[in-house]
């Protein structure tokens, strides 16, 4: 036999299954898992391939955490925060109420301790996490009737789920959980008062404008959403090191992908949402007031009862404090006077 | 003799040279330069390699367009708008007066034609151009004396340069050319009396807060910066596909890697500088909408004169216009919410 070169060990062929949350219905999600496997397979010179499947086709969409740590499949697409029931402490891989928004998200993951924080929480799962992405800071939702106080949020049953529904139940919501699928002939029939979904590219597929058709603004629960990529212990130790450089590269890659298709397009299916029939609102400050109050009850619960959640607490929120400042500072001050300064040229 | 398999003429050995107009004395800058190499070594198993030499050592810091476009290097970290003397529409690339924030940039870059466009200012240069990260918003700069009205930017001897330097001379001040070394002593002795560089964390390393120290914001010049990759046109036909994607890989890595490292750091330099005698004071609205006013002069007799500055700044200013009303809806007023609720909580 003839030795290989050692070029050819090291770049092997291998082949991965990949199942996503997302289907081809929602096309930045699932489109970006799709940019992922494309640039992986490209950099390898067609050795490292990943074939993608979409959420139900091989294992559940919320099935996904566990069909990787047992290796179901070898990676997968997912946002962490809906495994909340598993753990808590999973929210700050995605998001938290009054969190980090997208830019502070990365910088907190790259720069900060969040990707060695969130690392901590995975390996139990024998599961290795990559940031794939963000989708910004995502609507409040949609309402059949205005909210102008707190007391309209008492006894309104809303679609929201995990530390969100938390929090709203705090201030009187109803939480429920409903597919996507059942949300619009359930709003339709009056079984449903309000749901929130992600953001207008994504939101202007469920035609919510015509049963609810007040949204609001900001999904404060979302301030900005994480979507990760999973990738099995196992799957990962086996890799050369060159595929896993691969690997930390392509989730980079797809997921500025994911966010720069939402600031993209978003602008426009707000317009369009807005031609056929939705009326934008702001949340009343009173309404975001209590939510936050609220938020930090839930906090100091959950603080007194996880210590995980406490360690990642602390160091998250930490970073978020003395981070805002410096953000208010010059790219706050610059987006406000940016938009009155093109408001004065509208009027001239 | 043995045919050599085909992962082997895939993955051949190649070494380039890298110029950067930056060095170490800008770690965020010549650390993400340093990342871009480091990650295409890696992921190529060793096969690939770049070395990166700083500003000064085989090219001049500003010499870095010329020498990729003619391969005295194969490619070099620069950022395009040091080069507006012999193109204003390569600004663009970089930065103009009252342009994009970073996410906005990259939407543009990524989503919108801004790649697309720049590749075409670059071609006749034979020059391959990607984005390779953002400083974020910049600072105003250092002042003497305090900027209260328009009248006191009249004879105002400031170190800027370039795009700003135009828009700045049509509202009085007197733009002057000064390498970083020269600008301590320059405001010392009172040959200047302004200063603008980057933001805290390379403003930092200056001291100016001794001899200037109302630090203002923001940069209206700078909203963002965008750092730039060239390589050589002939270098990256070169290549092979699988390398071609790497590049792509890597310096959208490094790029973020850049960004994140001013978002996380600048907040706490911005600290060191106030408790060092840093003043910080925003520029009265009455400058901004002079300066903005000015800025519109020049785009419109640029827009006159050149033919593709006008066609890239129609296509980025569209894009900008129509983006920013989502940004300010869901972005600001949660930043805005959230900066508000922390200030609350600080005073119960």
């Amino acid at each position: 036999a003839i030795a290989a070169p050692a070029m050819a060990q090291q770049n092997p062929k291998i082949s991965w299954k990949m199942a996503s949350t997302y289907g081809p219905n929602l096309p930045p999600l699932f489109g970006s898992a799709e940019v992922f496997c494309k640039m992986i397979e490209e950099a390898s010179g067609g050795q490292f391939t990943i074939r993608l499947y979409p959420g139900g086709e091989v294992v559940p969409g919320f099935g996904v955490l566990d069909a990787v740590g047992n290796r179901t499949v070898d990676c997968g697409q997912s946002a962490s925060y809906y495994y909340y029931g598993k753990d808590p402490t999973l929210c700050f891989d995605t998001a938290v109420p009054f969190g980090l928004n997208a830019r502070q998200m990365n910088a907190w993951m790259d720069q900060g301790d969040g990707l060695k924080l969130m690392r901590e929480v995975f390996a139990p799962r024998h599961i290795v996490n990559f940031p794939m992405g963000n989708t910004g800071t995502q609507m409040g939702g949609w309402y059949r009737k205005e909210i102008k106080s707190v007391a309209d949020l008492k006894g309104l049953k809303m679609r929201t789920a995990g530390f969100a529904g938390e929090v709203l139940s705090r201030v009187g919501v109803i939480p429920q959980q409903i597919s996507p699928g059942d949300i619009y002939p359930s709003l339709e029939k009056g079984a449903l008062d309000a749901v929130e979904f992600v953001g207008p590219l994504d939101d202007e597929k469920l035609s919510l404008q015509r049963v609810a058709k007040y949204y609001y603004y900001p999904g404060w629960w979302e301030g900005s959403a994480q979507v990760s990529l999973y990738v099995n212990e196992k799957a990962y130790a086996e890799l050369p090191k060159q595929y896993q450089s691969l690997i930390a590269l392509a989730s980079r890659y797809a997921g500025q992908q994911l966010l720069t298709d939402y600031d993209a397009h978003n602008a426009n299916a707000l317009r369009r949402l807005v031609a056929s029939g939705a009326e934008l609102r702001a949340f009343p400050v009173e309404v975001l007031d209590a939510c936050y109050d609220a938020a930090q009850e839930v906090y100091a619960e959950f603080n007194a009862k996880y210590p995980q959640f406490k360690k990642v607490y602390d160091n998250y929120m930490g970073f978020r404090d003395q981070t805002i400042p410096w953000f208010r500072l010059a790219e706050g001050s610059y987006d406000s006077y940016l938009n009155r300064a093109l408001n004065r040229a509208k009027q001239q």
